[in-house]
């Protein structure tokens, strides 16, 4: 019996949180409280673009309580959870504390360097928006002091990137930047040749995209190298510094002077995930993950799920679902059915991830799609991922701005959101360039003074 | 006669320094290095759409290498000028020095506190991008901690601003929030209701918009009105703190809680005015403005010029040209054709400014319009506005662009470039809260622990 509204609290407005608020917002019985840090829905999958100027930040993020509007059962609270407290049924927020009748956490995963934390201040990663905008600030201001370079091994170190990871991200990344390269920054320069860029790619296993298949890795291998990539395999990073990146490949160690380095590797659980198991014993796995149950609850507690990133799930198949947005997506409205239908003293079977297909793009009008049966690549591949994406942004309003931001972009083989924000004090902070007053030796037109 | 080409040296890529660079860059015999220590151009006048979510800062901002590509003839530098050595006919930058045949200084002004720096963090201004991603988050924030207050004071002292300065940026600013709270936020929060919010627009003068005629300034204070904005004429801003204004008018001083105060009053001169003035001797105005000859020279220096916000213009009408773009567009195309013109032996007669009319637009379909002998008010001024904006854009790739984010943006009557960038700790910064411990008291669902 409901005497009162079932009170669900989502922590994370991500792919995972937004979808089990949008399932559970509209079922009789039910109210929702739907906690972010930040104030709008990230569309991760293309944060690479925005790192590389092909869009802007706000084409791929949605306010929430704008994608929340029309649900009148559903608060949207802007806070940070810092603690869950199981016996009480409370979580902790910046903002106080509130109380839960059940609770969904997917805060998802951040960066992870291997124990190497300090190689982050010379490798951004790609997670959250300010991620994408150091990146791209980064990659703009490269091109700028190569132009501004005076010798020639300055000039190298400034057009060498590393790009450390050849999954997904790594892989959209260095293709992006090769776009870059090879095309849009034609002409713009009268000292330095853009497409003279070396962009390595490096990655651990033997090949590119390795939950792919082989021939669709061979096949985004192939695109990179189109576009100047060079892909290093069975190659690890060792160190980082300033603008020096040290390769290890077998018994073979290699040092490369690259001013830009860019980290698509590593992912480690967000902190609610070690909160989670003290306060409830849950297991975590390597990565910090919360394995869960067959129904994405947490062991002992029916009222607590965790899912999208920062689950483990590992029922169907024995290993972990990957940490992609289908996944997160899919257990999120899993969560709207399974939460209603219990309040009303039914249950629903195990949680089963229908894996509809994965997609990774290189470039312009190159992708590799995994769909089934089917390997697809080429430009049919690069249509069928343009279409899928827009697809996943019905109902945030947002599908005919980015289809027409993405063709204004296509059509003018130009990428306009490309602003180094912040101003060119952020050039000479000591991360960039390693010393405070260095100056750069300069050409016969520029005179040291 | 011309042995090899002139040097052009043109600092700054606002509206003054890019259309003298594209003057000039095509014009025989000539070469151009156009300095700027951003990489893009910005279009100011649509700064304050960027700072209440309209639009985006890719939206109103182009890579200066993007504009200038075509012209062969000429060089995009990012750099930031330090000083100018008139004798030996160079400028220092932060990447070395650079000599030049004539010297064009275009870096405008900056904001004014009237020897009150300290209101500064209180009070951001609307100058840069950066500018306005801060104003942004901080009106955004505003209404998420409203939503969060627990007490009507503090929910009332978030819901209250302060907009100081009733020129057109005050103005279009003070509107723009107006739309915000009176038509876009509306239905978003649960606890809060934006329509009540309270937005003050203080001036000094006894009326808004002051340069334009009496019957605009009246229909602006009109418009503003319905979108629920009070003006306060005749009235100084005396004290800024973390939550407090304080107004003065005549006798009278009021104090007015309010978390978020915008500063739209005051400018001054940017510091190569002053170093211009050291070096040259070239008089100043009391905003550090450079006084120049009818031919925008600097006296005694025939090769160097000011144009733009920077120059004090007083040849036409004995008062100083106002500081707006047409005036800086037309200085630098005059620039343009006389260092042309000179260089082959030829003169021109002095700089004429044109004045084309001056519009201000007050939320969504209504402005107000100045344009010879007609005054124009309303929507009529609006669909004027809309098109002198992108004409402006003509050449700049833009127009198309923005006038379909502004279509998509008034056909769907929300504003999605709201994100606040930057975190939730940017939230508890002590230049707004006041304090870096305080915590938000809390409603019966929230409870302090």
């Amino acid at each position: 019996m409901i005497t009162q509204h079932h009170h669900v609290v989502i922590v994370g407005g991500g792919f995972g949180g937004l979808y089990a608020a949008r399932a559970l917002a509209d079922k009789p019985g039910i109210r929702v409280t739907l906690i972010d840090k930040r104030n709008f829905h990230l569309f991760q999958p293309l944060l690479y673009q925005v790192a590389t100027g092909g869009l802007s930040p706000d084409d791929i993020a949605y306010p929430l309580r704008a994608v929340m509007r029309h649900y009148r059962n559903a608060n949207v609270l802007n806070a940070e959870v810092t603690d869950i407290l199981p016996e009480t049924q409370e979580i902790v927020t910046s903002s106080g504390s509130l109380s839960f009748d059940t609770l969904i956490v997917a805060t998802g995963v951040s960066h992870f360097y291997f124990g190497h934390d300090e190689w982050e201040q010379y490798a951004p990663g790609l997670k959250t928006l300010e991620d994408a905008l150091e990146m791209r600030r980064r990659i703009f201001q490269a091109f700028e002091e190569a132009e501004k370079a005076t010798s020639q091994d300055e000039r190298k170190a400034w057009t060498t990137f590393v790009v450390v990871g050849g999954g997904p991200t790594g892989v959209e990344l260095a293709g992006a930047i090769g776009e870059l390269t090879q095309n849009t920054l034609k002409g713009e320069f009268r000292r330095v040749d853009p497409s003279m860029t070396q962009i390595l790619l490096v990655e651990g296993a033997d090949r590119v995209l390795p939950p792919y298949p082989a021939d669709l890795s061979a096949a985004a291998a192939a695109d990179l190298y189109r576009l100047g990539v060079t892909v290093r395999t069975g190659t690890l990073v060792s160190n980082i510094d300033a603008d020096l990146v040290t390769l290890k490949s077998g018994e073979d160690t290699e040092q490369i002077r690259a001013r830009t380095v860019l980290w698509a590797a590593g992912m480690r659980a967000s902190s609610l995930g070690r909160i989670i198991h003290e306060r409830t014993g849950a297991p975590l796995d390597r990565a910090g993950r919360v394995i869960v149950e067959s129904d994405l609850s947490v062991a002992g507690h029916s009222n607590i799920f965790v899912i999208g990133d920062l689950a483990n799930y590992q029922h169907q198949n024995g290993k972990p679902l990957p940490g992609v947005a289908q996944v997160a997506m899919q257990q999120g409205e899993y969560l709207g059915e399974l939460i209603s239908l219990r309040i009303h003293g039914g249950n629903k079977s195990s949680f089963y991830y229908n894996d509809k297909g994965n997609l990774a793009v290189i470039g312009r009008n190159a992708a590799v799609a995994d769909i089934g049966r089917l390997h697809i690549n080429g430009y049919i591949a690069w249509v069928i991922w343009l279409f899928v994406h827009i697809a996943y942004l019905i109902g945030f309003e947002r599908k005919l701005q980015v289809m027409i931001q993405w063709s204004w972009s296509y059509l003018t083989r130009r990428h306009n959101s490309r602003l180094i924000v912040g101003g060119l004090q952020a050039a000479s902070n000591p991360t960039l360039n390693g010393r405070t007053d260095e100056r750069l030796m300069i050409e016969p037109t520029l005179r040291e003074r």
